[in-house]
């Protein structure tokens, strides 16, 4: 493949019209969505409508409670529930599925209130023969209802086309009590909702709910049809009372009628807010007044052909496809989840306001800091900006940086504090737009305040994790270690040589986890005794283990920041060398692969 | 006793300094704080510091997890775990109890994190001797430290003033975990909490919790100290950190160091804010700017003295006692729980504000409606019109007027919607300030939108409450007539003559469950059969009754709005006098009682 790089992206809304539609009619949405034998896992990716970094992620959720794959959608499973407005890409836990719309015909199955025995309810079956995905655009028919569903997308609005069969029992239902399965202890999903049906034509609403997170997601919505319901049922709980017009409850829905021609198009357009339903109709009103689907079509897919543009390879088709879906999936997240008027919900429960109209979340920085956020480094400029400002704002909150944030809220998902790197290195590429003091007083507060899985004190105190107070102590031991590196190079570039000092010291902590006798980075108890027994390909996963998701092969080599250091421990370079090329030809036990 | 009613409520003001104080003096916070023998409950009241319908509500606790009294405080209990800073007065379920302070000496007990073996923790015997209260004011003599504890309050803000013993370990705690127990099942508190040091005399911090309301209470505090603390450790869970300056998680505490000399005095101002930290800080800097503890008290006891002289009796002293203390009772809420810029809590966890500043919440209206709020409409009427434009505010949001309204969030405990009475009372004595359509709109809203405890479409399915649909539905059946009657006089006034047709028809169903065979009124189910056996005496709680809290004799004379109906349906004068007579002189059976 060749690859070209353009930096002067301020030349790209204009390159998008010479060129036409050439990069986004290789992202395939579909990819990442199933597994593919029964080797694999899917990828927990989406097929629905979205823009580029966008707040809505309009997509299809197979049943009631979706747990897995986390996105809601299984490639695999050819049924279709309904379809919520936020999503997540690829993450290893599942959360959100917001504000579900499903139109259907005839007697409404109410969805069953028991996940175990999901899926259920409206659903409907559907033929990847008859369905269709696109960057900003997905269309599937729901083959029980003879309904042809298309779904778009602006920043803070989903758009639904719906084309009905001639009934007069067409219905359009919105759950507000769709969601992650209500029975896992460790992810307690609680609900408290309202819908009130505002005129024949509107319908708002809002839900406050756990689950990922430890706090509480706001999520407010307004919805506006182009076709007056003819009349409305409100659910609340098990029971359907008609014509009620407003309902609390923890489990609210409701059922919209109509009466359609053959083929007569219903559009529903949804806005959303995580600060208030005055917002919500802000959004709306702001990104979409009008009712020109196909305009909002073609003004999706010319933001993704702008942000796809920025490099250009050359391959065969199969290559470009894998490249540019992975750019498009890289593009899917962070999302900005403040309204227009930049009002965002803060980690303390109140609603603060970002000037420049963005506060980014959905932070899974483990995941990110070692390739995606090296990558926005360098072609999304003026969102990483954006992304330090969001991480500042949680610290001055929170008091401490994004570990893993979610709707902006911390779920402490993870080790390490990898917004560090991220910010350390949009400051030395010189990315305009942050306040370096700020940013600088940020990172080293989440350096310094003791938190979940980054206890300072004791990392202190040790000069590295002991196992038995803190599992998964040596990556956490290498991985902090790498980001007090990180906050050293910061403090020199201030002139902080205090700082400099204390982190730099501690950045060279990781030597005292390396083993001689077994030349791998290996666990000690805090008395300094190196624990046994010690198998270098024993995977662990999260927790009970000295290493995360990993073994100890493959922790050997993190020592990003040192690699010198790490040289000289092994004992110089032909060791190194040799003990790098056994990485690649090593074969464990099965038994100890994952 | 002689009661002279003050109507010119404008007067008084220039009044207090004539009359001195006069009323305070007879004030006795500790009436309904224990109970006097084996026989009688506590009447759940506290007897700490507060303005008349102040926010803060400052008041030694007990124990660490109070439950029983509600109010935190039990005469009969002889030590203090803590000074917090609201408090519900009267209730029958317990919650709030935010943000405790207490001053101790030399090593600290944690606090015992398992409500069951509750108390323990930091807590000092004390001996009533050594314990003073009077309106605005609360001392006490920690014996276990030797401290002497004072309290005052502004409306948003408390001031403490602890004078030590000579010691060089003297401390004040802040225990932001202190709550009601964490294991009733039907009253889940669950807890997400931030402490922040912000420099050696500054402490905020926030949480959220749940409790007796469906949804999310939000408190802030912002803590000032007159001498800066020599040290500094946070408490997250069961783990103490020194020199911390920030923890967020589900069970957070600050223990704060001080050298002190004998009798050296310790000056606390802590603001409150149910809206944000920004908010805590302006609340406390507006009301207490200084460091007069005395002149705090003293403005307390004037605003106490201007309320209470609005009505001037003349008794014996226990007569007085009994009655000052009483109106002190009905002054203490509900409370204005908006910030001093207006700024108060939503329903939908939005933050929005009111222009009059006041914003009221601790509704316990199926408790009040019947007398305090008549007694407010004649003497607290600038009041009123807050209440009830507080009311309104969540009809706006939430659909329909409070039942029970606590911390602006709704509780739906208890049956009726008797906003409606307080709020028509209101209109009809023509108290000013009140927008009569918003007020119309709200009232109607009430009636007809089906919410817990008022299913609408049932009542005017059947024109009565099926036991067999929802319990309770005699009493609901009496107290939605009542209520619907009031609905019907609103429309009358405004000339709403549908309106008016539909509710006074409802405000006659009372009609339907009157056995003129037993001559009381008694359950019927869904076939419009009477149930039985029927038992006159027998006491009914909150459910698996048709009576609420009550029994059928004590509902009998529930028809307030028409009784010249009730006459008739009892046969006319004579049998209804008899009736009455018999109500006063019957005895049950000591099996009936409760």
């Amino acid at each position: 493949m060749k690859i070209t790089l353009l930096i002067l992206s301020l030349l790209l809304g204009s390159c998008s019209f010479i060129y036409g539609h050439d990069f986004t009619q290789y992202v395939n949405p579909f990819i990442g969505t199933g597994a593919v034998d029964q080797y694999s896992h899917a990828g927990n990716n989406f097929p629905g409508a979205t823009l580029p970094f966008g707040f809505v992620q309009l997509s299809p959720d197979n049943k009631d409670y979706p747990d897995n794959p986390c996105s809601g959608y299984d490639y695999n499973n050819k049924t279709i529930v309904g379809f919520s407005h936020t999503h997540l890409s690829g993450t290893g836990v599942e959360d959100l599925f917001d504000v579900m719309l499903m139109p259907a015909i005839g007697d409404i199955k109410q969805a069953n209130t028991n996940p175990e025995n999901a899926p259920s309810g409206y659903s409907s079956n559907i033929t990847h023969d008859q369905e269709k995905a696109k960057p900003g655009y997905y269309q599937v028919n729901l083959l029980d209802y003879k309904i042809n569903v298309e779904l778009t997308a602006t920043e803070h609005a989903g758009f639904h086309r719906y084309t009905f069969p001639k009934s007069s029992e067409s219905h359009i239902l919105i759950d507000m009590n769709h969601s992650i399965p209500k029975t896992i202890d460790w992810l307690p999903c609680r609900m408290i909702a309202q819908i009130k049906i505002i005129d024949s034509v509107t319908v708002e609403g809002y839900r406050i709910t756990t689950g990922w997170v430890k706090g509480y997601r706001r999520v407010y919505f307004r919805a506006e049809f182009s076709k007056p319901f003819k009349s409305f049922a409100m659910i609340n709980g098990t029971e359907k009372i008609a014509s009620q017009q407003l309902a609390n409850g923890e489990c609210v829905k409701t059922l919209l009628d109509f009466n359609t021609a053959e083929g007569e198009q219903i559009f529903v357009k949804v806005g959303l807010s995580a600060t208030s339903n005055e917002n919500a109709h802000l959004n709306l009103r702001t990104e979409l007044p009008g009712w020109d689907f196909d305009k909002t079509c073609r003004e999706a897919e010319n933001k993704w052909e702008n942000e796809l543009r920025k490099i250009m390879v050359k391959g065969t088709k199969e290559q470009m496809e894998i490249f540019y879906t992975a750019m498009y999936h890289a593009f899917t997240q962070p999302n900005n989840i403040a309204d227009v008027n930049g009002d965002y919900p803060a980690t303390d429960m109140t609603t603060k306001n970002a000037p420049d109209k963005q506060h980014y979340s959905t932070f899974s920085l483990w995941d990110t800091y070692r390739a995606a956020h090296p990558l926005y480094a360098l072609i999304q400029q003026e969102r990483t900006a954006s992304f330090v400002n969001s991480m500042i704002r949680q610290k001055k909150t929170f008091g401490f940086l994004p570990i893993w944030q979610l709707w902006g809220l911390e779920n402490y998902c993870m080790i390490g504090n990898h917004a560090i790197p991220v910010i350390v290195d949009a400051v030395n590429k010189n990315i305009q737009g942050i306040d370096i003091e700020e940013a600088y007083e940020a990172v080293k507060a989440s350096s310094l305040v003791d938190h979940p899985y980054s206890p300072f004190t004791v990392w202190e105190k040790f000069g590295y994790i002991p196992e038995d107070i803190l599992s998964q102590s040596v990556s956490i031991t290498l991985e902090m270690a790498f980001d007090d590196w990180c906050v050293a190079q910061f403090a020199k570039k201030l002139g902080k040589t205090d700082d400099y000092i204390r982190f730099i010291k501690r950045a060279n902590f990781y030597k005292n986890l390396y083993d001689k006798q077994t030349n791998f980075f290996r666990a000690k108890d805090k008395n300094g005794n190196w624990l046994s027994p010690f198998n270098p390909f024993k995977y662990g996963d999260n927790g009970n283990s000295p290493y995360t998701e990993a073994n100890a092969w493959q922790y050997l080599f993190h020592v990003p920041q040192d690699v010198n250091g790490l040289i000289g421990l092994m004992g110089g370079p032909n060791a190194f060398i040799a003990k790098l090329d056994s990485f690649f030809s090593i074969t464990a036990g099965m038994s100890e692969k994952n």
